[in-house]
């Protein structure tokens, strides 16, 4: 292993793509974006990405290697190294992003959904260095899950596992974009937490300046900061949010059994005024033999870059497993 | 491997405790039974076991190995070697089995839980052959289940993943025995059903022979010959089990996205009046991308000795291990 290895960690959203160097110990060496356009077709984003690729190497020192590429993206299988079906992307079914990638780079390159990349790059990176079974949620506009058990992410028989967005926390509750009714995404979520707020309006009658906010306006971070000036039913809806997210966190312990559970994403960047509750709610719906052993943290990848941070992860750990198995591939 | 090798499989009950010779391909030798004595130490339970050990063997030709004794008990702990707190035993807080086990056999030996004995004997001996994800679900008088991921049993953390019987239905629901409400179990279970039955009675004017029954009387068998005879209220609670079974096991796909999922115990005997619903309401519940993927199947094991199959299969998985560890211990 030379020490000025390195792999690109990219993480593909729906308006922009993030990209960045990442040496083995996390730190991002540079780091670039490029407009998604999500309308066109796949095989031009990796032409803009092949871009800003050349670009950002040209300022690195020429002894530098890259090792491997890792890629998250909405709606990717690992098995398949498939991205199927994207939600805001005009890709169709099924693009073969690895494939795609290989043509150009002849690297090791894997592809997962972002929510798996946040759970390698906090066990590879993170607050669950050591650990080896462990739980990582993204509060975002969704809830995305990655899961580790016995020191390795869960991609189950089919590449799709760890979706615990699309649990059920009531059968005949809220609409979800999925089709199903009452998943846990459509409480506990940036747009679950104004969905609550917008229920708590409707049932109580305590004034709030977010009485003259229209649905449509509302943002998890005006209920936010509603709830840090002290208005009693921003207050309401983090509670609420979090009894649901630390029931069905009891769920979640009751499959794996992990010693932590990380929250990551912009939701989670609420601090207290979601994890203080959770805790306490996740105690309380805990099967006895689990109470008072599963720690309850934020991520401790920076923010803005734990996308990218992820999906370099993903490309290290891919670049160790095809060192161990030499018919998995041929790194360069 | 010698061809006469063979593993002592130990199912500790309340009442009674099962064991039997069990070789490499899951056949059971020999077969015998001594009583539990739940208000005795476990010590004593394993001297009447070593005397039924050593009759058992009396029987078998001399050139017969045994290589390892797996065993399932209630509570236990694989990661400990423990049973602890177990409900229907007086053995208090922590037994270690496996410590007392070898003070006796120079052997591996090794114990969990028998709902994960369950489904090891399942992955080994039954019709989870060959695959990789599996989750068994045991029906008794409680919910008890053992999740396999990419071919290894979860123990989590703490030795005690796989306890679906106390994920929530309901937080307002059932009270359980674990101290919690609307846990699983309470529903989906032989106890379960009749208490379901139970509250059908009270909701719906329908007549019923079970109307005649004390609540105190009523079984899971009484309630599954009522329905075989075509009684409106029992096959409505059948029903109801199955759509609670569905949607619960919708969730547990959505954390391990298994490729298929085991009924076994008293209750899964009621075959087709539950699984055919329960398979109904699985594909209504599920997410989306699994729908179609996941099979729920009855286990292949012969009813009357799943658990001690299961506990000979933990041997035989134990054997494996060390076989392959050599650090693990000294199998003779």
């Amino acid at each position: 292993m030379h020490p000025n290895d390195c792999v690109i960690g990219i993480d593909i959203g729906g308006t922009t793509t993030s990209l960045g160097f990442v040496d083995r110990h996390g730190a991002l060496i540079c780091e670039a974006t490029v407009a998604t356009e999500a309308h066109q077709p796949a095989e031009t984003l990796i032409c803009r990405l092949g871009d800003a690729i050349e670009t950002l190497r040209g300022t690195l020192p020429s002894d530098v290697i890259i090792s491997g590429i890792g890629i998250g993206a909405p709606n990717a299988n690992y098995l398949r190294g498939t991205v199927e079906n994207p939600p805001n992307l005009d890709w169709g079914a099924s693009v073969n992003l690895v494939e795609l990638f290989r043509q150009q780079y002849h690297l090791p390159v894997a592809v997962t959904n972002d929510a798996n990349a946040a759970a390698i790059g906090e066990l590879l990176f993170g607050g669950a260095r050591g650990m080896k079974n462990v739980i990582v949620i993204t509060l975002g506009t969704g809830l995305g899950s990655g899961i580790i058990a016995n020191g390795e992410l869960l991609y189950g028989a089919d590449g799709f596992a760890g979706e615990l967005g699309h649990t059920v926390v009531d059968p005949t509750g809220r609409f979800c974009a999925c089709g199903n009714r009452g998943c846990l995404e459509t409480y506990v979520s940036a747009t679950g937490l104004c969905r609550t707020l917008c229920e708590l309006l409707a049932q109580r009658c305590d004034p709030s300046p977010l009485r003259d906010v229209s649905f449509k306006n509302l943002t998890a971070k005006l209920v936010y900061e509603a709830a840090c000036a002290g208005d009693s039913i921003a207050l309401s809806a983090f509670d609420a949010t979090a009894r649901i997210l630390g029931m069905k966190l009891a769920d979640a312990v009751a499959h794996t059994s992990p010693e932590a559970i990380f929250l990551s994403g912009g939701l989670a960047a609420a601090g207290e005024l979601l994890i203080v509750p959770a805790r306490h709610y996740l105690e309380e719906f805990l099967f006895r033999p689990y109470r008072g052993k599963v720690k309850l943290l934020c991520s401790e990848l920076p923010a803005g870059n734990a996308a990218v941070l992820g999906a370099a992860a993903l490309a290290w750990h891919e670049v160790d497993n095809i060192a161990i198995d030499p018919a998995g591939g041929n790194p360069i």
